[in-house]
């Protein structure tokens, strides 16, 4: 390796990292998830002379794999808070709620997009960008108002959880779609079909077969000699489970990819296989650095994606898109858990408003499959970012007028001890 | 980014990654140091189908950043455990035997292959390789068998903490003269001076002027009366550790390269820096996981860049440069802790041998630097992993015949529950 080469390399990860971090910061400083910061300071990058000064205009790749690898790891350690198991717990309003939230803001989007005389699978990308909740903005805001048991809490952390699954099988779908090429019916069936069976294969090898394998393996050695188990335990070959989990994760991640699939649709459900055996092998807190590090170069990309110059030509349509996120959401949740009374079907509906990540990650996958332009994907950054920022005033405001509290500081004295 | 090439990437980092590991596990179940088993797992694709199969003679550069990204967090941690403040505390004895250790060393290897014929460069490489030691194989033996609190214990880690001062000072030095490129003696003494200026200037800073900078602030806060403290907590600017430690673990590792000198000489005095303000920053634990992940990668690396088709010409050699890297070392420290008795000396000399990671290390930037050459540095590989598989059986030994005990296994099932 020559060493301008290696220098450069080094001096592009500290200053991307830094401004990074530096955005992330002052957007939490504000009550902003750090997100947008991360993406600001991308925008920042993307269309200044520091392009040019970190040499990001000769090759891009070493920030490609990071950024990749980034979010293949966010979306591990989010299947990682929704175990299999907790599926089943939901209840039916958190299902209703989760299904009215991602078909009728899908239907939308799609609709206009398709009014707009832009491609179908174009239209059906942004109407999946428009599905996924990000829930983090949520339950932070539920957490600082010391609200996490009420009911509507409950409520939409469960549909948070289903809206994950369903936001990947739609993924699923219009990927395998945008992929095949051709648009024959049987082929967007067969595509479909791909989609949906590697989902529910791993869900059903992750809920029902892992676990009970693990519960015939713990009886029979319970039943060996307390003597025994000592030698047993010695011979037994261990692993830690850091380097399990990442090969665990990076192996779907690969067997999604190789099927068609998005990578981090195998990712998510690495995560979501892994939660099940939290107990034994416990990574969620060893991931957390690594995310640190690399999930930062991921909302970077994004916002270096952003194109500016194009953004004053769609600015109407970015608000008129951001608008018909928050409405659809907000009406698709709100009908989903009214039989909770109009107040707590206010707050729920509100809830599930932002959009995060999850948004912008399904419309990057559109951009780098060039079936998503990179206009509309401007615009869908602009949603995720406006939805993300608008979300903890709408929902203080929501919560207030049920239950009249303030939002306290309680949590942010804890953190800095 | 176009979706062959990632996912190609992707299952380049799930094999390297996964034999890497499997290597690391079988060799500490064999109880020897798993960085043998992770360069075997790279000698291994090196040498077989594998590489062509894994595309990996297309493109090596991904490899290439995560390689200099992992060796750079892997002395950020080495930096870590070597606080300036221990610096002072090291007695006399372990400053001899860390002197004598280096010296002696440094001097037959220079000797050696400048007697056989090659260029003085290049034998300045090879007598720095010999010179580190790397104790934390010595450190694992010493604490399973219960031994911490022994007098030798203390001044081989005293030693090992000075030893690796110097090791980076000798490097800066002769990474300085190789790039210096002309010979001039007074090239040589000005690159020489600015590599020790450097190392110099960075463990000043962070012995003396940080410190009492931080005991003044720490001392105004104290006069300010308790009820304005909170009121300041809560304007406070606040951080947390990893990042701001990743951001100063690249600055200097960038400056570093940039003076001339190898990066991971401001990695590493970026880690003793830090090490100073463990209390407040504590991140030596959070950056386990991301060198779980990346440090893989420098071993896999190392052993891909072992050719063993040329290693039957240098295998007579490698055994004579290993033979001398065991008694130069077991000499030079047996000596400088002569006065502690002769058993204790034999224990001292025998703790001192491995060399470990960090001999390659050394052989490394050589070789990227084209001085080294290619089967001198699988001499150097060869060597240290020799020095390491070898070094935990003669100080079983030295241990035995000083003290009479067993090693107890009583950390292996610790580890384990």
């Amino acid at each position: 390796m020559d060493g301008t080469s290696i220098e450069t390399v080094l001096l592009q990860i500290l200053v991307l990292f830094t401004l990074a971090k530096i955005g992330g910061m002052l957007c939490e400083r504000l009550g902003i998830s750090s997100v947008i910061g991360e993406i600001t300071a991308g925008i920042v990058v993307a269309n200044t002379i520091l392009f040019q000064w970190l040499s990001l205009d000769v090759d891009l790749s070493v920030f490609e794999i990071f950024s990749e690898l980034g979010v293949i790891f966010l979306l591990f350690s989010v299947g990682l808070e929704t175990p299999f198991s907790e599926l089943r717990k939901v209840g039916k309003t958190a299902t209703l709620v989760a299904v009215l939230g991602v078909v009728i803001p899908f239907f939308a989007g799609f609709t206009l997009i398709m009014g707009l005389g832009d491609g179908q699978k174009e239209a059906m990308f942004i109407g999946a960008a428009m599905v996924a909740t990000s829930v983090g903005i949520t339950a932070r805001v539920i957490k600082d108002m010391d609200l996490t048991h009420s009911i509507e809490s409950r409520v939409i952390i469960g549909a948070a959880v289903i809206d994950d699954v369903l936001g990947m099988i739609v993924l699923a779908i219009v990927v395998g779609i945008a992929a095949g090429g051709s648009n024959g019916i049987i082929d967007i069936i067969l595509v479909s079909a791909t989609g949906v069976a590697f989902v529910l294969l791993v869900i059903f090898f992750g809920s029902i077969v892992l676990p009970k394998a693990r519960q015939r393996v713990s009886d029979r050695r319970s039943s060996v000699p307390e003597d025994d188990v000592v030698c047993v335990k010695k011979r037994k070959f261990t692993i830690s489970p850091l380097p399990l989990a990442i090969i665990v994760c990076l192996s779907l991640s690969f067997a999604a990819s190789h099927v068609g699939l998005a990578a981090i649709i195998g990712a998510f459900l690495a995560g979501m296989a892994f939660a099940e055996f939290k107990d034994k092998w416990p990574c969620d807190e060893e991931f957390q650095p690594i995310n640190a590090f690399l999930v930062p170069f991921f909302f970077l990309f994004v916002g270096m994606s952003v194109d500016l110059g194009s953004f004053g030509d769609v600015i109407v349509l970015a608000v008129a898109i951001t608008l018909l996120a928050i409405v659809t959401k907000y009406i698709g949740c709100g009908l989903g858990s009214l039989k909770l009374g109009r107040g707590s079907a206010n707050i729920v509906g509100v809830g599930m408003v932002p959009r995060g990540e999850v948004g912008i990650i399904v419309a990057t996958i559109g951009l780098n499959m060039e079936v998503v332009s990179q206009s509309l994907f401007s615009v869908v950054v602009f949603m995720s970012m406006a939805t993300t920022i608008v979300a903890p005033f709408l929902l203080t405001w929501a919560f207030r007028r049920k239950y009249g509290v303030c939002p306290t500081d309680s949590n942010a004295e804890v953190q800095e001890s």
